[in-house]
């Protein structure tokens, strides 16, 4: 090999070996109708099945690093699924007989085509077997947060200044809806993610194969996959361009905007145990310390918030590679799954353990929540209707002076009693609005 | 001011300042329903829409680099709109009587709901009205080009090497594909940029405004806008993220990708006018070398490739400004939108400028095209059947070794005659795939 | 003009202008030791001094999406630079006697080699006429108060956890370093920015003009521009790359993290007033809100953040430029130094911007710093070598239990005396390392 | 484990586990003169010693997505020495004894200035031992091409159409230059890459610690690494930015922008065989089609870019990650030192990979290179002194139009004789400045 870059860690994401297998085992099963002797099919889609299994993964050791088409990758599997399709048909291997890479494996294909086909359909399944799932139960976790914390009253925060109030379970809504649009953003761009290339063979003509083995393809790689796939609208664009990929790597890094926002609150939410903010005790996983008890550090919010780091970086470098495609090729196919698999795979991952490990344990520190609340001066705007804006102004400013509570200076100033405070200022008809009724 | 940051080159973008136009006359409608007064109302709309119509534009001299809420603009509008109104209604401006600011103008709203309601209607009107119909203008130009040129036949190139033929057709319509599915990324993430703040006020619970004036508020507003807006399903999410810009600005980052690759690949093969590619005639705009016939630079090409370039750059900037909220508020909000409308102007105006001066003026250069299909070696493929696979090979390495054509070639090794070379040898069958006939 | 593409906004940067100036100023200079006419070049430097002056501005109206290799500046500047010059000489503008703009003005240049040298010329003067001035008055701003706050000590904060002490003047210390090394990072790249491609000319080898005129150029731009320049080591790099560039915002890039990292400190350490840390007050620029006193948005941090979002944009748009050249000559030159001298200007204002109206106002909180510290359980490291860590360890879990200070716990364990603890509990002696006393 | 995050693919970089060896075998030494025991100091060099050699390396399984600190990797470095140390000295494993993992491997240490320290040797010792040995190896390579190329004399190209003559030798010296101020890049980085925040321990007071300990420790590490560290100039700084990483980072993606285009150039020159530049023929690496001959897959070149493309991304994470720590730590430490190892390896594998596979082998097609610089217009030029202006540009005109050569177009014309011809286009004159010699 000509290409020892990084060769103990960067191998060829396993997903697209996967794909390559239903790829090639959709292929056998239709080009009988296109020629292939049958029992030669049977073999080689036995064969393709355990490369789809993952029985065989030992035998793709390729790295990212290689070709810019993934022909190598083409080549590889064609010469794996042969063989043990000559195995399986009791012949010997390494003698192309009686099943060819070339004249039968990849009949009908080019290395212009499957690679970027066994792109789209592991970026597909990946998404809507793995990550989807996984966005999904983190959103239901933080959805049911927000209902368990629907009657925690605390102190809104604006510019990190305190704000009019809100539930705990209002902020935690506003989580849980990040997650329902990204997973609708997600969702809206397999339209173009589930098209594939196969069929376009080379250049994206369909030279050397056959009217219809486009769509034959197509039904029965969603046959194999569970997954709907279509031929692309265009073949020139689907190996001339991997925009769909750019796309779906757009969405992931809007996902992780989102999830960098939900882990950097919780953790700032959950800062303390004295001297931070203190609303939220986070479920302590690791062994903390014996003799700092209450010290339990946010790794889940570091790990994910490192996560989206990480996809925010692997958009740039799939956005760089999809731009630089030239003529009928763009020759970034590798970089360009590696990175969306890897965001795929850490998005997963992370939703998963983010989830299981930090959301899920959260229990809100009630008697803090509430301490803050009080000591607030933001409720001073309830005041309004009942002793005028001056009064109420005074208040705030005497409470802020001499670093006493609203309802102290309230009734050192005279301007109401202990009862009227109570009375006047209620948190709990603050949290939304108010139906109209005119004046008469 | 406190803030003297490139003050002279970075305002607030007009579109923002048209778009708070729209809103505040929607609410001074909208809050006749909740106890405005409808002279005052009247007055406000007349205001609003010379904001709306750019009339008032020097009155909104503020820069990007403010508040992270937009405050500052927002205040402004309500000082603009409300002052202009006094003087239609004949009182004295600065008063703040007969209209206030905030009591009337900003009647139930806060700075917090009214600008992400603003960085939405910018968004979407720019992205609707000027930056989809000059993608597709531009995807119809490529597309009268692909019919233009669909019968001139062309050497393929993949990995930059020769590759199989394709017709120049077949390859603009790669192009046109591209921004077909460039408009369909952008429409698909329409239905989170029509959802709007609006109702949330200071903290997402809509304290201070009355039940329903979202909904009346998101009607008013598609009705001034001629574009279908919706209450944000959660007012929370919709003031603490705004993730919608970030995926919106990922399909923008995405249609760049196509428009770089397209643009590229159109002025390499633009490229010569001897030394180079030769395939294509770009316009000649600029008023060309009087001695140096034919050197046209591809100067829309460069431009093309430049703005795709600051449209990376500003993802990036974007990405980053939507991870970093903190809370019930996002403060970067003034950043999104400056990059966001920045990318949108870039690519409505790049796609107009690249179709009028470059790509409708593109002519083929046919005799070159040819020229170089025929000295290619890639035919040698269609002459396996014919002479088998051994004998072409000797043709192409013969031809190859002497730097003659392939015909020369096989006429000197006696394998075929003249005539039976241009039998066999026909560019045209090779563009698309054949029916499968069975052998019997 | 062919490109009418944010053509209201995007100009090219004036310091490009200047810089242009420079160059033409040092031209007529050197060139009348390469057969210049003396009066024509006196006429010639006086204009090209008006340019450098600012006072020409107006006639400068080209947008930054032009021609890839700035041509259409370089013979913008021509044109403004020959007429004034044919006024001053008394002769007829437009008539192109007896100041020829390619013949006098452009002599021995060529755009490939004047817009590069402009561009290190423009970015050189920013970063050591502004940027580093700025950067040094913001990172002694930090320094004074390092100084001012060396005696407050106060609890330390690892994973946004309370961690052992400081001092507010060591936190502050640490910001101080930053920028001293943020600054050393800029001048490092200075070897490279101060290598200029004129002497070019068109490719690289310096067709077209004369034996030392890249030497004598240098040193006359280094008189007129008070900054040492030096020939490019390479002329043909110099022209086909700006790698000097893609540096240089490195290197900005870098101070923006650091800017950013300071920014989002002083925001949270100044975050309440009663809900957040509330460690520092920062300066009340803008008029508080009269019924909410204390609650001051950090607008100068939320100002500085975004500034630092944008720099980070910046730089990929500059980074994917800079590698997409092709053979003798990039053409992303005007994107480039737009991005370069626009991330200059922003963190250049932002540092005055941020110096000025936050740093040099912070107030410390002592009373609240002191109370934050008090309450911590991190202090119970102290009194392992005294009641043993088991012990210590009783008295942290009791007060995180129950609520209490570490002291109450202490003395309610009965395991010391309000003195003892008093006397063992020295945060003053958990600041820095102790000296080695070896044990007998 | 709670970090179930692509465990299978991404581990802690073994660089960071050599790092931790070296510094826990200069803590071991060290700690000597601080009271540690001279025989469990020998066992724990001996036991740091195998770690450094690779021997234990299977004993760290720890991912990156993990704490944000890295805590988790000292541990398990403290761990594995320590019972490594007591198997040596002929203890039982998990005793804790003779050996304590904290006690004494960890000694005067925390994992808050541990794992930032190992950041920065890993970081130095593989930017000096492997990255710029092989950038100036392939920069020794492309310096030997151009002295090879330094008499072919072939056309320039700008705005990728033809422009005036160069020598391939020249375009060559670009490309060496590039790397040797990739390398003073890298090199200028080193002054901040080589402090070390051993000493600051938990918060960069150096609680717990001795004084002297860091500058020991930095003298100890220096003789074994082989590398010159100094301490911190401010530990608080050390260990709450990591802005040397994104420094260093920014290094690297300036390389990959010369890398990038250094490759991209020499593919296109190296396109064809028939149908494209086809100045340069690059070795045939993989067995080509055994029917086409001439078609050479650039596949060096689209590795290279590849890797290129990935460190553009990797350094946006980095970016990312150096920008949002809080307080006293920063805790993106595992991300940034996996992307920043990431893209040093993938560097120096490229460079060593390009070099050998690629630009050793190119050969100058001299024929092609020929017939392309006689065939174009360019020359032109240098006709103006001897028939004029306006008849040179009739001559090139005439051939453009009829597409012939200059020469013939100019016999037409008959403007001058084949002999003159020959005599007064001499592309060798147009490779350089020339003497000026004063009019008389």
């Amino acid at each position: 090999m000509n290409f020892k870059i990084a060769n103990d860690t960067d191998r060829m994401p396993l997903p697209v070996v996967k794909a390559m297998g239903i790829l090639k085992k959709a292929a056998a099963a239709v080009n009988v109708k296109f020629g292939l002797d049958k029992v030669k099919s049977e073999a080689i889609q036995k064969a393709a099945q355990e490369v789809i299994d993952g029985k065989l993964n030992d035998s793709f050791p390729l790295v990212v690093w290689q070709t810019g088409s993934g022909t190598q990758s083409n080549m590889n599997v064609n010469e794996v699924i042969s063989n043990r399709a000559i195995e399986i048909m009791g012949g010997e291997m390494g003698s192309k007989k009686p099943v060819h890479p070339n004249d039968d494996v990849n009949k009908s294909q080019s290395s212009n085509d499957t690679f970027p086909t066994a792109m789209h359909i592991s970026a597909a399944l990946e998404v809507t077997e793995k990550l989807i799932p996984s966005i999904k139960k983190l959103q239901e976790a933080l959805h049911h947060k927000s209902v368990e914390f629907k009657d925690i009253i605390k102190i809104g925060r604006t510019h990190l200044q305190d704000a009019t109030p809100l539930t705990l379970g209002q902020e935690f809504s506003g989580y849980s809806q990040m997650l329902i649009n990204g997973i609708a953003r997600i969702q809206d761009t397999l339209p173009r993610l589930t098209q594939l290339a196969i069929g376009g063979t080379a250049v994206g003509t369909g030279l050397n194969t056959y009217v219809g083995f486009d769509v034959e393809m197509a039904k029965e790689i969603s046959n194999i996959a569970g997954v709907e796939f279509k031929p692309a609208a265009n073949k020139f664009e689907a190996l001339a361009s991997h925009d769909a990929l750019v796309e779906v790597s757009g969405a992931l890094n809007t996902v992780a905007t989102s999830l960098f926002k939900i882990a950097s609150d919780i953790r700032l939410l959950g800062s303390g145990p004295r001297c931070g903010l203190g609303e939220l005790s986070l479920p302590e996983n690791e062994p903390g310390s014996s003799i700092m008890p209450g010290k339990v550090n946010p790794t889940q919010c570091e790990s994910m918030t490192m996560v989206c780091a990480q996809v925010f970086g692997n958009h740039t470098a799939t956005t760089f590679a999809g731009a630089n495609g030239h003529f009928e090729l763009n020759v970034f196919k590798p970089v360009m799954i590696y990175n969306v698999l890897h965001s795929i795979r850490l998005l997963s991952d992370s939703c998963d353990s983010f989830r299981e490990h930090c959301v899920v344990g959260i229990v809100a520190n009630e008697a803090r929540i509430n301490k803050l609340l009080n000591e607030s001066l933001m409720l001073v705007t309830a005041l309004n209707p009942f002793i005028g804006y001056d009064n109420a102004a005074k208040c705030a400013k005497l409470a802020h002076k001499e670093g006493t509570t609203l309802k102290e200076a309230a009734i050192k100033l005279g301007v109401l009693t202990s009862e009227q405070f109570d009375e006047w200022v209620r948190p709990e008809k603050m949290l939304g609005p108010v139906p109209y009724v005119p004046k008469k």
